[in-house]
Formats: structure tokens, C-alpha cells, sequence
């Protein structure tokens, strides 16, 4: 049996229902190298099970009879409209999934109207996906979708600030600075002919330590980010700032502190660090600490619209789709990830209905029945014998 | 090997002993395209499992050396008396499992006293099951049995009326106005010779949206039903009017302020919107609200006579059955449903008996032991790093 | 292959470490209907399960470098001295197990100095087994271990009557009267030459309901014994009452306001109604509500020494071993089922050991570290929306 | 198939990531009694299982864009610098896994500079062990890592004495006294060649308890330590005093009000009382008690380098790990053993970088994200009906 994955389909299979068929499926049309780097969470995989079980955890508790007339999923974020609560979320190499990899991605995204957010590692330039979402807008007759880039800090600021000026020069919307996978391990050589195509002139910036080698005291914790750069970075741009990969109430307000106009909670997939929670496990609390002062972002195991809905009744203003994109990208391509949008919007559609909610300002704690969850710092009680 | 399913049965095997014997043995005697129907969850199945996850959860506390003598199951609601609290749920298209379909069921619950509800959907006249029910009374020389009509408001006022009038004209006792699944999803296809034999004259009248296609702006939403429709159907007739898919407290409320006389607290078995809790967690919380002003109903789950037992006491005046019906119906036809409903109330009348009550008004929360439960709109908790 | 089922062992297989072992290999020695009827819990096993589950939940809190010299495991109970705080529960028909059935139970009993409590349902009578156990004692040089009768009370109290002189007459030194199974299914036919022994005058006594027939408003309900049958009971006899079966703490006052000196905890091992909590789970409210005025007896579940000292830990003078003695006794007779109440008493010492507590008086709530748990008559919260 | 197992590696293979990739190779490298031996938990293996699981529950909250550089897993305990807080447990007769048995795990710990627990019960005596640390480090030109020896009370403290005589003379630096398994049950009998060397002219001094025999009466009970035993040892000898197997607070006081100058929670892998929580779940009050008096050590579950960070985050000092220094042991011998500590020390260093921790005294409960968890003495409530 060859190892050569199937190519891409040229027609959705009537199959095909939910994204987890899309992930079923996408299997047989990735290279097994390819698909497990994908697929994979860190660790013993304990995050990865956990960003969907958080989700099942959630119940949804109806309401009837509502009037329904003119319900809308579309939200306004960081200045514009958003067709629904909903982005692409950055992944990496798309080209390992499909040939035409982000090229393909953004023409869904475009005729979707759901915004796309661009990796530093993409293995299309930046400026290819800018001009094929413009060109797609035209052909499709639409307003082009919000496209956003995502920036990992690269080693020296230079380096950093000149893909901010190619982002800006390219007509992306807003940047998301990851600031959550900067140290991890990898192992994974990207096949021959797919590469990080905006970092062409650059070494790869994604500082990742070798497996079993000792990290500290090593140079690897000296070119980290810090809150200083976060500032820095503040200062160089107009360009609305997202900051990826918080998870702690007080780590959400010191991003705020430091200029960024929107969070996105974030595990990473359960690709960093195996042990972290959900993040919807501490939007709540995060939510608190915020109290309005900014979006909110949710990644990380959302794959059906009831959990878009879940995640903005908890606080959430949007949610990004991470390996489902890729799922629906190998299995057929444009046409693959713009069904997989369509799925979830539709399923939130059929999600808001059910709750009654004719507008995501609606969606709110009411509309949940959760179990009891765990306590921060409170691990254990003892009651010592009377 | 032919798809073709069994015949049923012409006398109930000896194993059978239980309703989950019926379900095991149902799928034989049904197409497979049906069977995959009735018994599916909508989404992955989450609701599905919870429906009787909940139910185990609850623990039954014994009272022993009780005075039974004269004991019984009877109880009284919207105005007559039922030999038990239990009716059957409204299921539709009875004849994808028997020839016979709803003649078959209501025989059965003629003869063993208990409620039929009567789907809009039926693939049966209503008129006929009306007269089924009156000829096999008759003939048993037993009183004709609660029978009840199952409403989805139709896309005109005229055809809901002309539903309500053919109802009352029959002598259907009760009018249950569904209002949970106006907006789902659907793909099965009837077989041939099934039909929603009330609607000849008219088209369906369930607004079944199609898979993957986009709800939100579409006319679909202008037909659904809103408050004001069940206030205007209040005004129609004088028929005790439940409404079914209510689950929580504040839309509990609201429907007795339109006019509601009972409340049906249901997921549909899961069928409509998955990750919805389990009817029986929200009933202590509507039963709170709703303080005794009207009687509460339950289906989704109920499997066991101990399940009408834990439902009872927590509030619940009665509970309704769907699928099991369809098993039964499917194996044995008549007999087979008949035989469901004596298990039933065997299994009520023996879990009763542990209990320490003689009637169901002695069912009542210290009868039960339950496991720590979720809380609406307080899902996490955090505590800050002191 | 032949039913037949495996003669009993002549001598203990040294791979037998734990009451498990004995159950794992017992199948093999009983006719396949009898093992089915010992092992089986009614309904969907839910209770059966639950009963090992509650222990397994319990955790064990060491104290180490105590002084163990002396330590000890008897107990005083009602009067006299028992080895450990340990009986084996009332089982009927033993001889469906090994052809000496009873016989050898007590002699096992008799051999370890643990007490037996003899079934109204013995395949023995018990004259004879009171004559086993004197034969016995006297063969070993040792006191005679204690010796109870347990009481299905009799249709008509003259019945009941004889069977209390009975065992006065024979020497037995208490009586435990069974209130949970007056009324329950049965479906087991007893094999060729075994029967009731006691009752052989009689009528068998446990009113089993034949499965799916109605039960209120039969006689059935008018036989069944009631709270003034237990004062009735109370005066006939100065011997000590026990009352088994009893879950709920007012069940528990109200037993030994009508004359019990103790009380057995009980689901029947999960043999009477499914959905029962586990003894375990409810001792504790019973053990707060009798405060001291009578020792709580507690069966259903004890597999392991460890579940020993978590009953006592809770509240518990002794526990009673029902399925595990018919294991042993099915695959070694005696020697087995007094090797498996070795084991027991062994692993309780080694427990009690590692907990550092010398006496089972020195068994209490800190040496557990408990799971959160149902309560009852509180099974969901509701918050509002603010 | 022969069972002679295969021989250790002479290289690590690439597929080993984790410590879970030894423990599964590692059977193939054992005599399969000597691989039960080693895996097997006491009982049904509830608490080997609960050592795990306890781990898996606590959520890790992480912090971004901390500075990290100067990080430093560094720690000090017991008057000298340990390069991580980790060291390994004693664990006895490494000759069952590895020829060289303890002389490789000394020198692989020598070369990762962790400390090594050596056991009463080791196959290679204390004072060749010493010798050999000593040779690796000047090989190495390396400080020696810490050398702690671990204790079993002798019947006579004759014999202890003479142990820690020998201890000290050869450079041990601390004595680690063992509590919690001198009351056990014991199947295993030791391979050809392996004995337990420090005690050749003794007998063996772990007061193994044969299967199934009455325990309390005996004169084993005399043999055991008592809480003057530690005050005696205290005074003979200038060592730090460590004390292994505590896990109730009230007995953590009383360790160190008798003179120990730290405490390693443990039960002892899961190998003495079945039903033992893990140890981490009773560390938070354990902390709580001991209020800093001294420090507290945990072993038993202790897998990734995130489980140190967990139990560093809830009070411990530093953890200790046994099972796996085996199966690194029995795969690879020294090379093994060291590259399973690298890969401890090298999760632990990730771990931390993902909580913004650059030292150990960073790690608090504000990094925890932990599950309602079980309260002693508190089992169940029961609220009667109002």
C-alpha cells in the first residue's frame, strides 16, 4: 500500500454533516507525518481530550415561542462588521494539507464573509493571500472578509517590525501576537516544497527546543517575548492588537495594561503544554477580570455551533476554528473549508434558535445548566477530627 | 441478505422482560432508514446519553413495613382520572414500524387505560384513532381511554384551527401545543404509504430546515410560532391545553401567563438541539417556579417505572413515553405496546412499594438521593492568588 | 460441553488472594441458572455496581508508628463477643452452591469464630444447623461462634410465630428480621432437592410477584408486614432483634421506637429495586440520627477488609458478607468459605494496621478522605438570570 | 518463546519521549515475577490507579511574556543545592532489573546531578554504592549528587544503629526512615543472585506478613516501630532525618515534634493499603498543618515533569520518583536512568516556562486550576424532608 495520501475531492461527499466528518475523513488525504503533527496534542494528551469535554459539560437550556424575525449572527469587532462570532484561527503550513494551501483558505473565507487569521508561518506569503482574498471579493461579487495576521516575535525587533509593515502594506486588519507557544518542543520536518514562506529571507522564528535538551540556561530564554516587547509592539502599529494565548484573569489584565485591544484565550489546541485547561474553563473568570473593557477570543475545541454559542453566553465576543479548517482544506479544498464554515454557522444558527435568541447579545449565562467545575487555588479540603 | 425487516411478532417472547428487551429486539422489525430515525440523536448524541445518565444519577431511598393496603397508581389531571401517571408522548409516522401504526397503539392503551397523545404527524387520521379508541373500548367493555391531540401550529392560522376543530369534533380530550422543533434539522424520507394522514389536504407543516443551508434571513423564521400564537390558541378552544419543549423556569412562567393549563418539560429525546440538559435536571427548578399552578409533564428518557418514580418526586404529575412505544409497536404490534405499558406500571407499582407509598402523592424528594448537581449561570469559579 | 457444573475443590488453589479470586472461580462449580440468580441485580445493575463503587470512592488516610501491641478486632455486640466485626449474611438455598450447603457454612463459621445468620430460606433446617454447629465447636476445642436466624415473616403470624420458637429452641441467639423483600420479582426455579427446609409445612413465605402483573390491588399488598407486625414481633421473643433493610434515618428511629435492638443497612445487595444508593452512602445520616441509641449492622457490597473499616470508620459496629460466602462455599465448602473469612479478617488487620488503630473503636472519619456526595432531597440548583 | 528477558540497550532509542515510553519497553527487559513485582499496586490497584489520576485533575493556568532568563530549577533542601526539585526514590533490589543494579542508577544520577535515595533493601551494599558515586563524579568532574540513605527499622536497634553507623561512615547525607510498609504482605520471592546485600548478616528486616494469616496476636506487632523509635534514631544520629509515609496532617506534626527534619508524603506506589489516596491530594493540608516548619517531599505518581511542577504549586519541596528509575533501569541501564531524568528535569524546565515561573518558589497555587475534591470526615449529608 503507498504512503500517498488520496488527493483532494472535487465534490463535498453527501456524507459529509459536521466537521468531525470532515476530520474523519481528512485523514487518507494527508501524509501520516503531516496528519500526526496535525492531529497531536502535547504531552499524554489529557488538554486535548479536555477542550471538548468542557464543551459536552455545557448544557444548553432552551427558550420557545421567541420572536425570531431579523435574528442576525453578525457581531461588530475592532471596528467592523463580522458576518458571525466566528474567524479562522492561525495554522500553520497549510500547504502540508492542500496544494494550494492559505490560497485556498481565504477564497473560502471570502465567499463565507468569515474573517481569516494569517500565520507568521503560512506557506503562502502574506501578500499572496491578501491579493487572492481581494481577487476572490471581486469575482464573488462580496466585500473582501476581515483578514488579520498573526505575528510570533521574532528574534531581533527588525525582524518583527518589517513583517508589521509587510501586514500593513498588505491591507491586513489587525494583528494577533501569539505569546503562548514561543518555548515547546517539536518534531516534525515539514515535507519537500512547503516552507515559512514570509520568512524567506529569515531563520525560522517559532524558537523551538529540541526534545531532551536542557532549556534553561540557555540563550533559547533570553530571545523569548516579554511584556516589554508586547509594549514596544503597541507602539509601532495602528493596527488593532490581539494578544493569543492568555489564560489567567490577572495575565488579561496586564495584556489590556499593555495596549492590547483584544484577547484570545487559547491553549494552543493542547499543543504546548498538556495539563492546561480549556480556555472555556477560565473564560468566565477572565471575563470578570476584563468586565468589558475588551473582546474577548476563544480557540481551542470548538467544533460545533452549539459551542460557538456556549462560549459567547460565558463572555466570549467571537470564537477561531483551528484544525477543522485544515480537516476540510485536505478532504476538498476551497470548497471543503467553506462548507466546514457553513456547517457552523448554520449550527449556531440552529443553536440561537432553539435558545431563542434572535441576536449573539442574547446568548448569556441563562441559557446554561454547567457542572460543577474546578476551583483555583482551592484544590483540597481537610477536616481535621473534632 | 434481504433488508427486508421481520415481520411482528404474534405473541411476546418469554425474554422479554423489560423496555430495553423491546428496543434490542426492534431494529429486526424495522427498515433500516426507520430505525436509524427513531432512534438517533441529534448532533453527536451528548442529549441522547444524558437523558438517562440523569436518571441513574438519581438514587431511590427505600421505607420499609408501610400500611399498602389500597395502595394505587391513580392520579388525577386536566380534569379526569388516569389509571397511571404515564401517557404516551407523541410519536409520528407509527406505520414505519407496523402496519397498523396508531391503531395499533391506541387499541393498547385502551386496554391497558392508559393516555395516548396523537401526533399531528401521525400516519393515521386522527378521526380513525378516535374511533379505533372507541371500538376497542367498547369491546373490552372498559372506558375509553385519555386521548389527547398533539398540535404544531400549522403556517396559517386557519389550517391550526381547522387541526383543533377536526380534534375536538373527534373527542380528543386534551390539546398539547409542541413547541420545541418548529426549526430543526431533517433527512429522513418517508417509505411509501406512509403519510402525515392529517395533513392530506395540506402541505407538512413541520418547517424542516435543510441541512447546511443558512436559517437567519429567511422566511422560515417569519412562520415559526411566537407567544402571541399560543395566546390566539388559547382564545380557540376550550380544550385543556399543554405546551411540550418548555424547559426553564422563566418560559414556564410565561406560557401559563398565556394560557397554558400543563407544561411538558422535553428535549424531543434529544432529537432537536444537542448538549440540552436532560428534562429531569431542569424540573425541580421549573416545579419551583411554577409553585403548584399548573401540573408538570416529562418525557425524554423515561425507560423504567423507576423513572416515573424520581420524576414524581420531584415534581412531576405524570411522564409520557415515545420511542419505547415504536419498540413495542414494531415487535408485537397491539400486544406489544400493551405489554410495554404493563411493565411499566408493574415496575412503578413494585418501586412504589420499596418506596413506602401507597399513592403518588407520597412521592417526594426524601424518597431520593442525588448526586451534586449543575448550576445555571455559575459555572466557574476563581479565585485570585491571595 | 456438559452444564454440569465443576465438583467443589477438595483443597483452596494457592492463586486464591481475595473474595474476588473466589468469584472469578465460582461460576464453574454452580449450574448456570443458579449463578445467574446469585449474581444478578434487578433492574439494570445500576444499585449492584454502585454497592462496590461506594467503597471504592472512600479513601483510606493512613497513621503510621501507633502502637500496635494488643490490637485486636473483637468487638462486643449485643451481648456477646464476636471474633471480628463480621458476619456472614443471611443467604437462602446454599445447597444450589455445594451439596452440604448450610452445613458447611457453619462450619466454616464455627472453625473462624465469625457468626452466621441462618436464612428462613435455608435448603437446611435449622435444627440442623444449630446440631452442625455445636458438632463442630465441640470437634475443634472451641466456643460455639454466634448463631442467628433471620425472619421473612410468615403470612400468618402463627407461622412466624413457630419459626421464632424454632430457633429460641435451637439455640440461636438472635433474631433479624428482613423488611425489604416482601414484595419483589422472582423468576428462579429452585433445582431438584433443594427447597425451603424450614417451611416444609408450609408455604414458601417470600411473596414474590410473578414479573409484569399487577400488584396494587391484589392480596399481595394485604400480606405484607407492616410497622405493628414488628411490635408484634418485639414481644413474643426476648431474644435481640435486629430489623434488615432499613435505608433511611426516620426508617431507622421509627424501627427501634417499635422495639429493634439493632438495624442491618441494606439494599438487598442490589437484589430489590434498582436505582437503591448504596448502604455506605446513607450510613452516615443514619448513624447521625440513631446517635448511638443501637449498633448499625450494614451488608450490600463488602468485598475487601478495607470496606470493613470504612463502614466502621462511618459509623458501623459490623458489617454482614452475603455473595462472597456462596463463592467460596461453591468452590472449596467449608475450607473455603472459612479461608475466604480469613482473608477478610486479615485484610481488615492489615488495615487497621496501616491506620494505626489498634480496636475498631479507634476506626473513625479521619481516617477517610471522602468524594463529594449526593444529597438528598436537594438535587438541583437554579440562579436566575440576575 | 523463551522467557529469559531480552538484554538491556546500549543505546536509547529514538522513540523514547517520555517515561511512559520506558515503562512500556520495559517489560520486555525483566523476568516477567520480577516485572509484576515491581508493577503491581496492592489490592485491586484503586490507589495505583488514584496516583495517576490525582495528577491528571489538576489544570496548569499558564502565565505569558514573564522573564525568564537566569531560570533556574535549582533548589535547597537539607542544607545543600539539588539541581532540580526531584530526586530518586528508594527503591530495592535493582539487580531484578539490571545487572549492575543500583551502581548504574548511582552513576546515572551522579552524571544528572539528582539526588538517589538508596534502600535498606538494595542489591548492591551502601557503601559500593557511595564508592561508585564518587568514581562517576571524578570521572565526570562533577560535584557528587546527593546520597540519602532510606531506612527500615531493624527487629533490634542493634541493627538500625549499625545501618546508619554505616551510612554516615560512607558519606551518606541524609537518613530517609521508612513508615509505612513495615506491616505488608508479600508474594515475591527474589531471582538467583539478588539479595538484599546491606543486611547479609542479618535477616531480612521488612516484617513481611505471609498471605492469609492472622496478623494482630502475633509477635509481629511487637517488631514494628513506634513513634519512640524515631525519637531514639533522632538522637543517635547528626544526619537530616527524613520521614517516608506520612499522609494524615496530625501525624506530619507529630513526625517533627519527634524530630524529623522533613516528611515525604507517600503511599509507598500504590504497594501497601489498597484505597490510600494520592499523595497529592492530601499535600495541600498537610502544608497547611506543617506551616512551613519543614519541608515536604511527595512521591508515588510522579510521571512528568509537570506533576513536579503540580506538587511544588501545592506545598512540596521537592518529589521523588520509583517505579520509573526501573524501567529506565531495566531498558538502558545508567544511560537509561539518566536520559529518564533528563527528561524529567526538561518537561519540569518547559513546564515552568509556560507558567512564567523562572525559579521553583514561583510554582503556587495561583498556576492551579484543580477539581472539587474529596474532604475527610464529611462523607455524605442528608437533609430530611422540611
Amino acid at each position: 500500500m503507498s504512503d500517498a495520501p488520496a488527493p483532494p475531492l472535487t465534490a463535498i461527499p453527501p456524507d459529509i454533516k459536521a466537521l468531525a466528518d470532515y476530520e474523519r475523513r481528512a485523514q487518507a488525504h494527508m501524509p501520516p507525518a503531516a496528519w500526526t503533527y496535525l492531529q497531536e496534542g502535547t504531552g499524554d494528551g489529557v488538554t486535548l481530550a479536555a477542550n471538548r469535554a468542557a464543551f459536552d459539560r455545557i448544557g444548553l437550556v432552551p427558550r420557545v415561542l421567541r420572536d425570531l424575525r431579523g435574528a442576525t449572527t453578525h457581531i461588530e469587532l475592532l471596528g467592523r462588521t463580522h458576518a458571525a462570532p466566528l474567524l479562522l484561527a492561525p495554522v500553520a503550513y497549510q500547504r502540508i494539507a492542500h496544494p494550494e494551501g492559505e490560497l485556498a483558505t481565504v477564497r473560502a473565507a471570502t465567499a463565507m464573509g468569515i474573517g481569516m487569521t494569517v500565520s507568521t508561518l503560512a506557506s503562502v506569503t502574506l501578500e499572496e493571500i491578501a491579493a487572492a482574498r481581494q481577487a476572490a471579493a471581486t469575482e464573488l461579487g462580496t466585500a473582501p472578509a476581515p483578514l488579520w495576521f498573526q505575528l510570533y516575535m521574532q528574534p531581533g525587533r527588525e525582524a518583527s517590525l518589517a513583517l508589521v509593515r509587510r501586514a500593513e502594506a498588505a491591507g491586513y486588519e489587525a494583528l494577533m501576537l501569539t505569546v503562548d507557544a514561543s518555548i515547546k518542543r517539536s518534531g516534525f520536518t515539514l515535507p519537500p516544497g512547503v516552507e515559512a514562506a514570509n520568512l524567506r529571507a529569515a531563520r525560522p522564528t517559532q524558537t523551538a527546543q529540541p526534545l531532551g535538551r536542557i532549556l534553561f540556561g540557555t540563550p533559547l530564554l533570553d530571545a523569548a517575548p516579554r511584556w516589554e516587547d508586547l509594549a514596544w509592539l503597541r507602539a509601532q502599529t495602528r493596527l488593532p492588537l490581539l494578544v493569543k494565548g492568555i489564560m489567567a484573569p490577572d495575565d488579561a489584565l496586564r495584556a489590556l495594561d499593555h495596549g492590547a485591544d483584544a484577547l484570545v484565550l487559547s491553549n494552543h489546541g493542547g499543543r504546548v503544554l498538556d495539563g492546561m485547561p480549556a480556555p472555556i474553563a477560565l473564560l468566565p473568570a477572565v471575563a470578570q477580570a476584563v468586565a468589558g473593557r475588551a473582546p474577548l477570543l476563544l480557540d481551542s475545541g470548538i467544533r460545533r455551533g452549539a459551542d460557538i454559542a456556549r462560549a459567547l453566553a460565558l463572555g466570549a465576543a467571537a470564537v477561531l476554528v483551528g484544525r477543522p479548517q485544515v480537516h476540510a482544506l485536505a478532504v476538498a479544498g476551497m470548497a471543503g473549508v467553506a462548507h466546514a464554515l457553513l456547517i457552523l454557522r448554520t449550527e449556531l444558527e440552529l443553536t440561537m434558535a432553539q435558545l431563542g435568541c434572535p441576536t449573539v447579545a442574547d446568548l448569556a449565562p441563562d441559557r446554561l445548566l454547567t457542572a460543577p467545575t474546578p476551583v483555583e487555588g482551592e484544590p483540597f479540603r481537610h477536616s481535621p477530627r473534632a
